[in-house]
């Protein structure tokens, strides 16, 4: 059975949570969904090691720090530390040229919640014996609703039991495709979920963007180890192109695949997605911290002290973090990141 | 021309404008509409030394120094300090128990916003000639809309210009019989502000509820003066019926008298209340602190110190005041008084 190298991706600005999410604590770093942060979460559902090897944390050099403070069972990492953000394709090649040629990656966001960890952990041997074999492999999430927010993979033929060839790479559709994929069926999500062969990668990198991948080798020879975590050149990783690994390598590539999942993704976009994640009582109501809710329905409070009483209200989101209060309705969460508070940290 | 005393009442428990208004700083303190408080515009209304005596304060004992810092120009009040909560029958005969029997009084709530001042004082000329004859009279505020959470005064036999006789107070209305009352015409809102001879108001408290003019008497007798403020007698002014004014008095007179006013009246009964006699920008939004309002219509902030960010918010109210946070409905302000915060305190 082929070990599998977790390859937890730390990155995001923090700005849709707002104001619980700040730049200096973003969304991996919060319990925004039960006790765990989502970190803590992801390093968890990767947490048996007899199917996953310690995994790598690539970060920001900003977040260095928190990624240790909450490693918890997960001592073992090793932390790629990135001196800018360079997205996911340079993220991944960093990674790539820290294994063997032979491991398998299995590139995990650390901003997304999953409620079903046994369905990912089936997916993820699925997915890692493909990518043994040569695939590139995307985790295909059931789409269960016509979002707009997210890329699409259009499922192509069989490649067994559960695995697929990517027929297509679907950027994000409006409101009348994304309702189509829904009536058709065949289409997932592309949430960010991926394995590869390490070598694989490198090899597709180096066919589809030789400068990326000429960049990232030069970044890591000038890189150098500090205990636990790796810092990559730092001049030579800011001349890295900033490119998504989806445009990078999986839609170029010949050998893109997928393995269909249905295990309650969320990525919690934004304060309504993560109302949606929390268990809520029989009035579709959730509080996090001292509140008084009265004749409320589908109202989400969360405060980091303050008592919130809310009367009569119906989808609306209260958040109270330090010194800011943010009120918004259901459909307003999804304009939180241009607020000036959430633009301007 | 009758010199008036005004002689202004400091009662109300402050829960329904909580948590702005608290127990230890209730709503005449509180600058809720404008830069002065409710309590220093109540001063200032009657503030022309030509048409008004130095004002009398009846206020409890918990806020004679909240009084004290906010008398402003009328340095030369005087205050009576009540030991416990009597209602107003009882602060209105301590208030004329320490005048001439031939003074004029202008007994005035302070928990009121009038937008009008002119209008008030020349209701207040009106008023206090018919006090000077012997009349017991109420002002009459114009119903505006079917309130049920007011008494209203049914207009009788004219007494000359702007005045008459009362020919009925009614007790506060269902919706049916508010709107009637609108209908017809004839019907003015009860706000509690009345012109009394002090003599003629013991007189005629004497002959409905002795007991109380006697009880009042007792704790005068067993009071002593503390520079300007009036202390009775603890034990006598416990021993006083707790009763309205309008019950002990006003209603069993053959002298009760009426003054009809238009003067922008509000009680500022709850939030929503305050909200119509703020002023408000064009989409009908009041803030108060630091805001950002996107997307917000009939939108009222108040925060303390924190900033509150709003989001695609119609009729919502957000009250930031120390450790408590409101966020309620329009109609849901009505209820803000029952929350367990606003209950507790």
């Amino acid at each position: 059975m082929t070990l599998i190298v977790p390859v937890i991706l730390c990155g995001g600005s923090g700005t849709r949570l707002w104001p619980r999410s700040r730049a200096a604590r973003p969304k991996p770093f919060l319990p925004l969904v039960g006790e765990e942060t989502l970190f803590e979460q992801a390093l968890a559902r990767c947490g048996d090691r007899a199917g996953f090897a310690a995994p790598m944390v690539v970060c920001g050099a900003h977040h260095a720090a928190l990624v240790e403070e909450q490693l918890g069972a997960a001592a073992a990492a090793s932390l790629v530390v990135e001196p800018a953000a360079r997205n996911t394709a340079a993220a991944i090649a960093l990674a790539a040229l820290r294994l063997p040629a032979d491991a398998v990656m299995l590139v995990c966001p650390s901003d997304h919640h999953i409620a079903d960890p046994a369905a990912f952990a089936a997916a993820a041997r699925r997915a890692a014996a493909l990518a043994a074999d040569g695939w590139l492999v995307a985790f295909g999430i059931e789409a269960t609703s016509p979002e707009t927010g997210y890329g699409y993979i259009r499922r192509g033929e069989s490649l067994g039991e559960g695995a697929f060839r990517v027929a297509q790479f679907v950027e994000k559709p409006d409101l009348a495709r994304a309702e189509q994929f829904l009536a058709e069926g065949g289409y997932s999500w592309n949430g960010g979920i991926f394995a590869f062969g390490a070598g694989t990668f490198l090899a597709e990198l180096e066919a589809h963007r030789p400068a990326i991948a000429r960049a990232a080798r030069a970044a890591v020879a000038a890189g150098h180890d500090d205990g636990r975590r790796f810092h990559p050149g730092a001049a030579e990783f800011a001349a890295i192109e900033s490119e998504s690994v989806d445009y990078a390598v999986m839609e170029p590539t010949a050998r893109a695949a997928m393995v269909p999942v249905s295990m309650g993704w969320s990525d919690i976009g934004n304060w309504q997605a993560l109302h949606q994640a929390r268990s809520r009582d029989a009035a579709g109501n959730s509080v996090i911290g001292r509140a008084d809710l009265v004749d409320c329905r589908d109202v989400l409070v969360e405060s980091d002290g303050p008592r919130v009483s809310v009367i009569g209200l119906e989808g609306v989101i209260v958040v109270v973090d330090g010194d800011e209060v943010l009120v918004t309705s259901a459909a307003g969460a999804q304009l939180v990141g241009k607020l000036p508070g959430a633009s301007s940290q």
